[in-house]
């Protein structure tokens, strides 16, 4: 169907919205130009803010309005621990888990040559000067085990591996709730190869 | 999860999207700021000179950057005959049907005073006075069958019913391809009323 070249643009330009093709941008489009303006008005303003006002935190790369993100200028955190992280959700549930103290670095990815993704792109250089200062103690490794992440990690190591840093990772085995059946052969086999002794409390 | 308060407005303000809640708008607005600034300034431009450049065509209200849209300019059209339709979808599928070679007259939804839709979002007023200067002698109703669209004409009719223009409506009936057990019984008892002789070519 055809519409005004401007409403074909907006249409175009929708789509670069994760999970939104051109049928759904036709739609909404025409919601917000015939029904919406309001709307559209104000999404374009809270958009153009964000662009200008959201940056990345200099010492995280987490999404942050000021130079440094509250996680990172707090002083009541650890500084000699850092954990690195793909994602700002994945940092946001180890926080939810109470089970770190220190500081993160967000990847916001992993290393994926085929989309363009390389260790510039992650902000590794960045992490390897923080590394070389000697302020860390202790590096986290707190990636997934997807593919990416196994290469991204392996990458990392060989880029640190001549600083003071500990490396550490998180320890895999069977979550809370997980059924064996349904668990991937990996980590079945790394939690058997890990496995713990228990001792019994004798009555 | 709490980001910034500028990304939070953002991830409100993708909700006046068609079909985005929280969780879609969230994983969006991640994805604009934290790996596609520029899809975003994209978007963010479509959308400001969308909302600048794209009006409503004077005459049929359809999305138009001129004051009169193509069809409404288009001379080698029919003036006396204006056909209302819903939305431009719907003028799109008369268009391609090649049925009709008159003006449109879109009202953009239907009656709804649920939802805050009365007479003058729809243009009635504007639809009126266009009928009593006398320049229109047909008016077709091709609005559909639901529940909104009869009482949307039943106003209409009573608005227009003292201008001297000639009321026709879209025949109502079995669809090429309706399976009959399939079809709602109150088109079946309006296709039987309506029902027609047929003529049998004699060898």
């Amino acid at each position: 169907m055809a519409f005004t070249p401007l409403t074909d643009r907006l249409i175009e330009a929708l789509q670069v919205l994760p999970g939104v093709g051109s049928r759904s941008a036709q739609r909404m489009a025409l919601q917000l130009l015939e029904r919406d303006r309001e709307g559209a008005a104000l999404l374009q303003g809270a958009l153009s803010e964000a662009l200008l006002g959201v940056k990345q935190c200099k010492a995280c790369r987490a999404l942050s309005e000021t130079e440094l993100c509250n996680l990172c200028s707090d002083e009541s955190r650890d500084h000699g621990q850092l954990c690195v992280v793909e994602s700002p959700e994945d940092r946001e549930a180890l926080e939810l888990s109470g089970g770190f103290n220190g500081d993160y670095f967000i990847l916001q990815g992993c290393l994926s040559p085929i989309d363009g993704i390389g260790p510039d792109e992650l902000g590794i250089p960045a992490l390897v000067s923080r590394l070389e200062s000697g302020t860390v103690r202790e590096l986290v490794l707190a990636l997934g085990a997807k593919v990416e992440a196994r290469a991204t990690i392996h990458y990392l190591i060989e880029q640190i591996k001549h600083t003071p840093v500990q490396l550490t990772q998180l320890a895999q085995g069977v979550s809370y709730g997980d059924a064996l059946k349904r668990l991937d052969s990996g980590t079945l086999a790394q939690a058997m190869a890990e496995r713990k002794v228990m001792t019994f409390e004798q009555d």
